[in-house]
């Protein structure tokens, strides 16, 4: 694979027509599935209708041309004081390699942070699929918190990140 | 406190009209708020409007007048395979001592047995007013996997409780 020079690329909150894009890029990350795809739908369509504090919120990052390379979902967990679950980042397969997750990562955590959060907690799979993806969450200063093993399936086990927020 | 005699308890899946009970078991239960009340029913409103396999399941344990005396809410985690999780389970503080909490967690672990289930799956707070809720975990062969520390606020840890289901 060709490391692609880093371009700018600009994070903004996302609109109801992002809608279409958001599955494009999930289908096309090589990591989610067409289930994944469904279920992000949902909570977009829900985030859409009635936004909200504690709704999910959704960014994409986007290239030079306006065309988004990836998303993120993250939101405050009302159950907390403070507590932000940081729900999906999904990037183009294509667009591997630009910063796109930690454009993305980045603006969401100074978003949390903007609004008095203390923690983003990241719920991932330990399978090596998801190996470039708690690179990314490390690199961000995430650590790797508590696992629960065999969660996902037998031998796939949900490991949860964590990392304190500042104001 | 009196210790009551255990009486007999029957657990049933919820109606729709057991509603507006459920909000009143929740605050009357000496552990939940308004908060957590309406979290609850709007779950319960989810549920009932849309029952399926990947939905939440409501039950409630009922007193041998019928009067339901507490409620869990349990559902499969539908980004796994057969992995549960238990989000509600609460006793009018009333009926403490009857079994409730014993009655409702043995049979959402029937339920989900039953259905396949591999492993299920409780989040509660390290808190002391959650204390007779890990006891009750654990009498029931949960343990504790993982902690994430001051995840509901400062001072109050995430307890992940888990155990193995057999077909």
């Amino acid at each position: 694979m060709i490391a692609l020079p880093d371009t700018v690329l600009t994070v903004r909150a996302c609109v109801p027509e992002d809608r279409a894009r958001l599955s494009h890029i999930l289908l096309n990350s090589d990591v989610f599935g067409q289930h994944d795809a469904d279920t992000v739908d949902e909570m977009f369509v829900q985030a859409m209708a009635k936004p909200g504090p504690d709704q999910y919120r959704f960014t994409v990052a986007c290239g030079e041309d306006g065309e988004a390379v990836g998303f993120a979902c993250y939101g405050w967990e009302s159950m907390t004081q403070g507590t932000w679950d940081l729900f999906w980042v999904c990037a183009l397969a294509s667009a591997r390699g630009r910063g796109v997750g930690r454009a993305l990562l980045a603006d969401a955590v100074a978003t949390a942070s903007a609004e008095g959060g203390r923690l983003m907690v990241i719920y991932t799979s330990s399978t090596p699929a998801y190996d470039g993806a708690r690179r990314l969450y490390r690199s961000q200063g995430f650590e790797k918190t508590a696992v629960i093993g065999d969660y996902y399936a037998e031998g796939d086990d949900l490991n949860i990140f964590a990392r304190r927020l500042r104001a």
